[in-house]
């Protein structure tokens, strides 16, 4: 079968396929995977100020995080999660311990306990860099998408995987409110901003607003179908969800003495 | 612990540990993992004419790799490698037999047979792009990086990964070969320079120049600790060698009709 060019490639073009990587100047990023979970942790400085933030950090691999993060002369401020996670231990806990000032953060809506709880709208500042909150319930109902302030990338969490979604039948799920979350918050940004979720289980890194709005299988789609999709998923139960979300619940806060919490 | 800051990032920030990412321009960047072999597939495409370039497909992956590719929808002129992988069969076989026009690419030093060899100081083209091809032999007699025209980013192979390097004791390797490559053809690109490896094991994606001449364990050493650290690694036997070499020294032509070869 023929690849496709010439015409196909200009409409691709056109219709906000652009794919190009268009990070800001002067942002350090750094993409990292946990291969049991698939799950990935993004870490983010300016790179000038060398001010830091990590977003969903996995507690098995805060070592080889936190050793980067001396490695690269950052000063980690934040270690900020999507949302209660169900599916691993959070490594905000490790963060705390080993990096002074490091505070953790998650949305209030969660209901977890964390330094710093955060709600629609608010910034989390980085240097000369900040991360939006967009509150996307759906997958949970404290779940929430961070944006970079000049809208060239987000962090979607489980609300928006690479052409798929998380699940909505766990941790007060509702597939109507995930729908609603993700062509309000997400789908509104420009079709050039890239995404990167909190899970990859095909070995994908990345994706635009442009792709997901044209190519997510469930997404896509109207609202009535989207939730018969998700209604019929028939999914396992999630393997390490009675160990997670307790754990999950005090956002790492388990792990350290009780006068530090805030 | 405390977390490096002040001083400690002012002085990271001027040893040119940036760490930014200084993507060119309408460069469409797609970094691919495949999780057996741990290895990293990467497809690169001037965002405007949509002219692409894959590097190290896998034979298992090639499936996502052309979906991928026909999505955003990409004209693929070629599937390179950086050397015959011992450690799984390439994908170029897939992508020529489903991607017209696409032409298979290694290095005339690897000794395998492919639709177009490259040499030290060529390069490969796709748009307003180009790929420099440095011969960094070492961990095999025919590895090439591959770097972008702007040197802002390098495609490694096995000659340098993340903290580490490829094995030297197979396929003609030679730990002196690898470090004076690495040495005169890697360490000598700017310190900011984005390196992307063919594997990771650590679920680390990208590391710079800079990071690397500082921190690899064993490169930044003087050569004959370095041959001392390879000579004493005791790793075990390639899992997929047996397989993988045969197949890949005709760099994926065996998947498609004789008459088709060049």
């Amino acid at each position: 079968m023929a690849g496709p060019g010439g015409l196909a490639a200009f409409r691709a073009a056109q219709r906000g396929m652009s794919g190009a990587m268009n990070f800001p100047p002067g942002l350090l990023f750094r993409q990292l995977f946990e291969k049991v979970s698939y799950t990935y942790t993004y870490l983010l400085a300016d790179a000038e100020t060398r001010e830091a933030i990590v977003i969903d950090p996995v507690r098995e691999t805060a070592d080889r995080d936190v050793r980067l993060i001396q490695d690269l002369g950052l000063k980690l401020l934040y270690a900020a999660n999507t949302h209660v996670h169900a599916d691993h231990v959070t490594g905000t806990g490790q963060m705390k311990k080993r990096i002074a000032g490091c505070r953790s953060v998650i949305a209030e809506s969660s209901g977890a306990a964390a330094d710093l709880h955060v709600r629609d709208g608010d910034t989390v500042t980085f240097g000369r860099f900040g991360l939006e909150v967009r509150a996307t319930p759906g997958h949970t109902n404290g779940c929430v998408t961070y944006v970079l302030n000049d809208r060239s990338i987000a962090f979607t969490g489980d609300a928006l995987l690479i052409r798929g979604c998380g699940r909505t039948d766990f941790q007060q799920g509702s597939s109507e409110s995930l729908y609603r979350s993700v062509h309000s918050q997400i789908f509104t940004l420009p079709d050039q901003c890239l995404l990167y979720p909190a899970h990859d289980y095909t070995g994908q890194t990345v994706t635009t607003v442009g792709e997901e709005k044209r190519f997510n299988p469930r997404l896509s789609k109207l609202l009535p179908e989207f939730i018969e999709i998700m209604n019929n998923l028939n999914l396992p139960y999630p393997k390490q969800i009675d160990q997670a979300l307790p754990a999950n619940m005090v956002c790492g806060l388990q792990d350290i003495p009780t006068e530090w919490r805030s």
